[in-house]
């Protein structure tokens, strides 16, 4: 029986990595012969890197570039197991996690690093890049990244502004002279699962700068600064891109990305799936497992399992989806492809409780499932 | 496909019968044309008439008798489908839930409506009994029993004893020659699961009479009080019983039984299988789903899950056990005939909100577990 699991992360508990080798040791432990590929499914954020490198057999790198302050980060990116792509996260070297909570402000930090692991991807010979962009810690509109690559933002005279968000209420001219001429030649497919424009009240400032750090005076001007931003850089670009859903993801590194380099914003999981080959994998397989930390009516509206599901119904293959937990509306989804779900919870318990274990949950729970299908395959018979 | 239901009642939350119509509702909303058979199983305590009486096809009958304290109560009991069974259960006469906590006092307490129970079932021709004596509120020996069926229990002055446990520490002399002949012709099948005998650490008073209201000086007065009753009891009876497993269960009611009655006592699940003629029932099955509130290492010990699995294996049938939670050692069952376990937890959540709504809890699981016997099927093709 060939086998293959294929879940998201289970957010603030396991990685997709993680979820996909749990998810293995459960089969095993029931069908110890099967032939089980892991494929672990990203959107973007956090661990997008380690699944892509997983699911294609490539290799981790690693850069010391600036982090959201300004100090020194070592961030990891990848390389394709066939050489051709580079897996990039902004949250490696622009991430939340990386700015104590005491000292998180969106209007000074910067996506700088980022930039810089472009442009690491670029010197490494990759024209291939696939940038995921969730979990930032900034609010700049991609003006640090661009800037790493060779932009220039500048006041009214002349004068280059500082790193941040903030800065750019005083953008006057954009110089793009500089700009690393390598990106011209590359694909950027940039993984993005939000479709905020970049301003306004659903914009990057008003909707993320919050848990970013800012209050509303901050987010009122952030807002106002990343729509001068907008004019200046729409000017100098000939791009007409604020509005566009996903510009105001990561702070607006989505709009950064657009403006500056030939890049195109698609969700996490159609871009996992192209870059894995999940369609050629899916052939001849009997089974697929995915998987994501909760499962509910939003997950039908087109969430990694679904996503997963859609190319395996192509292949008329069935999709089982096992859930950290199982909200309203679950059920949604047995009508876009999965065709069976199941919690790893297996009693009353907290949540706290439920990530502490995560791992060990998740194996459990998928041999309870295997022990299921060996009971229908019998019923089969 | 043709399915039984044979669930424990979920404790706390739902009856035996209340999972069994859930889990039906559960099968149906996948597998419409099932054909669906419901056994719910009993351990003996409360709910183990009406489990028999659905098992069987039967009906419910009313008595009024007199509770723990001597106030009327209006108890059920049931007769088979073929007539030829009378179900009764101790709880329904003499159930601690039928007195206010205030009140307990195991001292008093009396199972004389449990005798009366018997007496109506008696008098309506049936012969054979099976009694379920979990949930006892009494102490009493089962001389309460025995007296509502003609027994005397009287002092060294020939005086009938008050009712109550205590009392008997005054116990001369049984008075049996009033006893109901008909007891003599009849069969009565004891559903126990417990294995105390009468007296000392391990006996009624000691280990269930604190639950019962009794404090430290209460549990030394009662086990005194029903160690002079066994001398007593066998001298008059010729049976030495106080020391067989089950003699202390219910506060000695088994022991009165045993003393009383041709009585045989045996683990509820074995009474409630041979009852419901189980062996018959599973030829032709496909699938048996079992259940209880909590399934552990424990379960693996005789529980009814495991005594359902042990039938459906002579028989070739699998099974599959839905717990209202798994817990340490639940996949122990696995080796006792039990093919696959589930849980009805659908996400994190306490023990209350679980319980608060088992019913649809149960049918959720149940539905997602025959969606995964589904997917398992088409896997065998």
């Amino acid at each position: 029986m060939r086998i293959i699991v294929a879940p998201d992360s289970f957010k603030g508990s396991l990685s997709a990595l993680g979820v996909a080798e749990a998810m293995e040791r459960g089969i095993r432990a029931v069908f110890p012969e099967a032939d089980i590929l892991k494929v672990p499914i990203a959107d973007g954020g956090e661990g997008t890197v380690e699944a892509l490198v997983a699911a294609t057999h490539g290799r981790l790198m690693h850069a010391t570039v600036r982090g959201p302050l300004g100090e020194p980060v070592r961030a990891h990116w990848g390389v394709s197991g066939d050489g051709t792509t580079a897996f990039l996260e902004m949250a490696a070297a622009s991430g939340l996690p990386l700015v104590p909570k005491e000292r998180r402000d969106p209007r000074i930090t910067s996506t700088f690093g980022t930039g810089e692991l472009m442009k690491a991807a670029l010197d490494a010979g990759l024209r291939k890049l696939v940038i995921g962009i969730g979990g930032s810690a900034t609010n700049d509109g991609g003006t640090g990244m661009a800037r790493a690559l060779g932009a220039r933002f500048l006041d009214a005279g002349g004068r280059d502004l500082p790193e941040g968000g903030a800065a750019l209420a005083r953008l006057a001219r954009i110089d793009l002279s500089g700009l690393d001429p390598r990106l011209a030649e590359a694909s950027v497919l940039v993984a993005c699962d939000v479709d905020n424009p970049l301003c306004g009240p659903r914009g990057a400032s008003a909707v993320y700068g919050p848990q970013k750090g800012a209050n509303p005076e901050m987010v009122a001007e952030l807002d106002a600064a990343l729509g001068a931003f907008a004019t200046v850089a729409a000017a100098a670009t000939g791009r007409d891109i604020a509005l566009l859903p996903g510009a105001g993801a990561a702070g607006g590194l989505g709009a950064g990305l657009l403006y500056f380099t030939p890049a195109s914003l698609r969700p996490g999981v159609s871009i996992v799936l192209e870059t894995t080959h999940f369609e050629t994998l899916i052939q001849g397989t009997d089974l697929v497992i995915t998987g994501e930390g909760r499962t509910d009516f939003q997950t039908a509206m087109g969430k990694a399992p679904v996503g997963v599901a859609a190319v395996a119904k192509r292949h008329g293959v069935p999709v089982v989806c096992i859930a950290g937990g199982l909200g309203d509306g679950a059920e949604e989804v047995l009508a876009h492809g999965i065709d069976a779900l199941a919690s790893i919870v297996p009693q009353p318990m907290s949540l706290e409780a439920c990530m502490g274990q995560g791992g060990s949950l998740v194996e459990t729970a998928v041999a309870g499932v295997c022990r299921m299908l060996r009971v229908g395959r019998s019923l089969g018979r």
